[in-house]
């Protein structure tokens, strides 16, 4: 009882803390995406290959969050692109990333070199989905080896989601796994959440992924 | 920074909550296994497939841990044993389980019928690690599909688990995925660490698993 009552107290600085972080990225006419997943789904692997497709068209950045190592950071300063890593181990190995961590890791980032910022969240489908980071869209993957019921056993991020991003969809012959059973469990807990199929592996579905990053960006560059 | 210091200050009553549970669990001569994973690892296929393969041998009883839905305990309860869902929706969404929860949650349990203990925490590599429940082991699942580093990026769970079960290992051919370093990987954190190969799915590999619980429960049965 205790402890979410400090929960609650501590959500209230976040959100104005995740204000001032929107308000930076408003300025600079940057999108924001948090990608949220639980670990292994996927994301770094659509990042690579998202910024590997679109580099010549965008300037990218990446905040990435980890409990422990650099090595998602890594793999993503191959594509020549400023990353700058949060590693929770020194904050208590935290589950998730708040709004003043991506500030700090903020710090770390000329704006005005930079069209769209990936923030990566840590690998779980249960903390992130409460903290505001001041992201534009929040971003799903569900790997499809995880199977039908996360929407209705993890409804928080679910239902707080812009875009679900399906990955690993080449596995479909070999699992077990009801495609049609987890739109439908989605839609029960977010019936606005749009939805896209892919495989990061194989590219299959990944230009509908593209065509909705693309959207946005142009969507945010008018708005301001 | 403050959250931290609360985190640490939560963590005494836990302990002092825990002891009491393993002195239930230890005058009953229960083994109690806890169950750790990220989402859609195959914990409760795992548990079912156990269930129905020992259960001529050992009566068993499970604890089911989930943020919402009580349809893993659903699944469990039609293998005719004795089933109880903690759902932490009603807790403020809480990531993992508690030892208080497990606590409550033992009032629904006749321990003089029961020889094996499993509670399933909830699907989180990071946060569940941190809460002794009163267990007597601590094992992880780990899918397959999750990709090689996790010991590395969730260290603490792999540290302080007495068991790896790697599952899904029938996928092996369709992923890109290098078993060894995953093991490899998990003597850097853990060098103690035992690991099994096995898919809840077509079996491979599960004996060896069997064998294990069989072992700690004589053991368990025998230092009292």
């Amino acid at each position: 009882m205790k402890k979410i009552k400090v929960l609650t107290d501590f959500l209230e600085p976040n959100d104005a803390v995740a204000r001032q972080n929107r308000e930076i990225f408003k300025k600079h006419r940057v999108l924001v995406l948090n990608l949220m997943s639980s670990p292994g789904a996927g994301k770094t692997l659509i990042l690579e290959k998202t910024i590997e497709k679109l580099k010549k068209g965008f300037k990218f950045a990446v905040i990435e969050g980890d409990v422990a190592t650099s090595n998602d950071a890594k793999r993503l300063a191959r594509y020549n692109i400023p990353v700058v890593q949060i590693t929770t181990e020194s904050f208590g190995g935290a589950c998730h990333l708040d709004a003043s961590m991506v500030k700090e890791a903020m710090q770390g980032l000329a704006f005005s070199s930079i069209q769209i910022l990936f923030i990566e969240n840590i690998g779980n489908l249960i903390c992130p989905a409460e903290f505001d980071l001041g992201e534009d869209k929040k971003v799903i993957v569900l790997s499809l080896t995880e199977g039908e019921d996360k929407p209705s056993k993890y409804p928080v991020v679910f239902r707080n989601a812009d875009l679900l991003l399906i990955n690993k969809i080449d596995l479909l012959p070999q699992l077990d796994v009801n495609l049609n059973l987890i739109l439908k469990n989605t839609k029960k807990v977010n019936p606005q959440l749009s939805s896209v199929m892919l495989s990061a592996k194989t590219e299959q579905g990944f230009k509908k992924w593209l065509n909705w990053l693309v959207r946005e960006y142009k969507s945010k560059s008018k708005l301001i």
